[in-house]
């Protein structure tokens, strides 16, 4: 049974209830799944960007002044920063004390640092847990912001609306190796700190990769939009631009196609984790302990040892 | 049925024969999976090198050099160049024509380039299977050789007894970016390039890391290489440094160990895979397309639609 108050108090922007049933999900308590079956009736009214980009390039502090700008247009901004962590190291949350003291106490804003170690799965199926309490707490906006080291920034844009990739003119170097990936992602790049040396070359950089992309009048190119975030240089241009993004997708039934094509990588993403939860059970992975000293051997071949798990956890079902 | 003729063929290195099973397996030829069963008991005798880097740090020269190494010491090789191909792009195969003239030809050395499109998971299931076939074929080293992007490097250490990192002067500022993961999955460092500008701060760079890292006196730390690999200049010491992690891994009973942790994540891959080409049936996916509208009105859950479809797959085995 879900707790109505527990809703109800959500839908009031509640930030402890909030907090609380986000961290409920990050554990996958079980009671979890009833509270997001009944807050996803409430939600789709909220704007969903995403900002990546490589660590040092400054997207906390992009997101903050884009948060103060919202609120004083009067909307509301729930931010979540991802931290795709080393599936080895494990690593830090993404300590942000400037930003809690800066915009953490406004009632219209809600901050929250998810960890996702282990599993890339992870990292977009919570998020998006996560935001659909945002969604259904009624916030206008939320913005994802995650630091794109690999996998990460390209599991973005299975959840934004907006993906922005935040580049700094001593990216020039990566630009080229991630470029393949990056042009792909972007509905728009931010060159922040864009009064360093070098910020004409990464400009050009992006401009020739933008214009030599396959495209057609109709698709949407990417602007490149210059700021520096902590003297609020440029931000009222990328509020601006996003936008003409929401406006782009909204005018080319662009947007209803995304959300679905985004729904649909998610209960996909959702029953593969509930299948692998109950598959791999306590019992299951003791058999699968055992028998792997005979693969090592050369004796199994994994896929025979495979066929009996899978055989085993069929015959479960059926008991 | 297996034709035992296919697996003679194979473990007396038939090109021709090995080719069309990696192509079977690429292609998930219903007939592949028997034709591994029968192989791996063949396996066990390769020994597995993984050399993984950033675009343009000369991994194919490095890889041919060492092949060329081995040779000249009566070993033969197996190479299987892995391209990490965006999801998004599609993208080429490595190319590697001049590689083909050089060592293509000997009898005792086989490459082949393998793409991976779309999931990761392909990448190490299929990459393995590959290997299976050429460990059966009797080579007595397998070079893994991937472009490191993201989280392809790191899913090297899952299929590599050795997993060398090769980098270059330039790669400096990268070097703190991929800091922890590539710390965590370099079992020797390899300073390709290495009379550049910038060599000696990259040298420090990595000492300090390595040095930094949490460790006791049994551990292994990864030796720095420099090598030049076009003029062959530092490839004895590499070849030199690859044994002396065999060896140390084979004193330390860390050898089955690693092939152990090896064998159940390539299990739990294969029978994740199984599983999800079942339950993603046709019929399966045109029921995820209909209901996924409601799900972006609002409507239904994520987990409402996830669990009729995990119901409607479990029913479809009792049947």
């Amino acid at each position: 049974m879900v707790d109505t108050g527990l809703i109800e108090k959500i839908c009031s922007k509640d930030k402890l209830a909030i907090s609380r049933t986000i961290t409920k999900i990050e554990l996958a308590n079980s009671n979890s799944i009833e509270i997001l079956k009944e807050l996803h009736k409430k939600t789709g009214k909220s704007y969903r960007i995403g900002i990546t980009g490589p660590p040092g390039a400054g997207k906390s502090s992009l997101t903050n002044q884009l948060t103060k700008l919202y609120r004083k247009k009067g909307f509301t901004v729930g931010i979540i920063a991802v931290d795709p962590t080393s599936p080895f190291t494990g690593g830090a949350l993404l300590g942000d004390r400037v930003r809690m003291s800066e915009i953490g106490n406004d009632a219209g804003v809600f901050i929250r640092s998810m960890a996702t170690r282990g599993s890339l799965g992870g990292l977009s199926s919570k998020t998006q847990d996560a935001a659909d309490v945002l969604d259904a707490a009624g916030f206008d906006f939320i913005i994802f912001e995650t630091v794109g080291v690999g996998q990460s920034e390209l599991d973005i844009v299975k959840i934004a609306d907006t993906t922005i990739v935040v580049l700094v003119p001593e990216s020039g170097d990566s630009i080229q190796a991630m470029k393949a990936g990056l042009m792909e992602i972007a509905d728009i790049f931010v060159l922040n700190k864009s009064d360093r040396p070098g910020a004409d070359n990464v400009m050009t950089s992006l401009k020739t990769m933008i214009y030599l992309k396959d495209h057609t009048t109709e698709d949407w190119l990417p602007a490149i939009i210059k700021t520096i975030a902590p003297e609020n240089i440029g931000i009222d241009e990328l509020a601006g631009e996003i936008d003409k993004h929401k406006n782009f997708l909204t005018a080319n039934n662009l947007f209803e196609k995304k959300r679905s094509e985004h729904s649909k990588l998610r209960v996909k993403e959702i029953v593969e984790e509930l299948i692998k939860d109950e598959l791999w059970n306590t019992k299951r992975l003791i058999e699968l302990e055992s028998e792997i000293k005979k693969v090592v051997a050369g004796k199994y071949s994994p896929y025979q040892i495979a066929e009996d798990l899978i055989n085993n956890y069929k015959n479960s079902l059926t008991d």
